[in-house]
């Protein structure tokens, strides 16, 4: 069961090179959302994001995410995901990087991030997905 | 001082007919994000929900939230901000929501949401705003 939570209807969402908004819970249990690259692959959303991060440090304390996207042309289509980070995947080369920068169409011209060194992979398992 | 936080560079995100993605926490702490209409208005946001639903509940217990939106023309072009529930002011005759329908250009024909007895305007007060 590689997809157990997300409807084929609204799996273009993922598949399309769309921003989604990621939302974590921060040290004073207060939320965090941002826009984010992602990934839809074998069931899991990866993520690319750095350990210096206060996004990274918020998933250090607590794993669970939410994920948001909706349809830039049918803006009511939307569909949020809400799981755990399941694996944490170490990309100091940047490799991962270029995959997600190369699925939304961002030249890099050769270079990579200032802070590639602390690169990651974040794997999150979806639990529960809602939409409309 | 009527816009504490917001910097004027990234006003045109909440000015523009935008929809923003809200962050709330629920009752067992997790992250749960949604696309939303929003209002700027005197230093405040303003959504439209009705008190059935879950986010109407997360925020009785936790009034914390995070909004994040990016520039569709300029998706690295993005905007948190972070508040708290300010005030809560019943709609039950549906003038806020019918506002913010005009606003995002949904047309109602005359109708109004089938649960707008228990529909409410959430005032926020922005608190921080991170911005790139």
């Amino acid at each position: 069961m590689t997809r157990p939570v997300v409807p084929d209807s609204h799996e273009d969402l993922l598949t399309r090179p769309l921003f989604c908004h990621l939302g974590t819970v921060r040290h004073d249990g207060a939320p965090q959302v941002n826009p984010m690259w992602v990934l839809w692959e074998d069931g899991d959303l990866s993520f690319t994001t750095s350990t210096t991060r206060v996004k990274y440090h918020n998933l250090q304390r607590d794993n669970r995410v939410s994920v948001s996207l909706n349809d830039p042309e049918q803006p009511y289509r939307f569909l949020e995901v809400r799981g755990r980070v399941h694996r944490i995947v170490p990309d100091p080369d940047g490799v991962f990087f270029r995959r997600l920068a190369t699925r939304y169409g961002r030249e890099l011209h050769g270079t990579l991030p200032p802070d590639v060194a602390t690169r990651v992979r974040l794997v999150i398992r979806p639990e529960v997905a809602r939409w409309q």
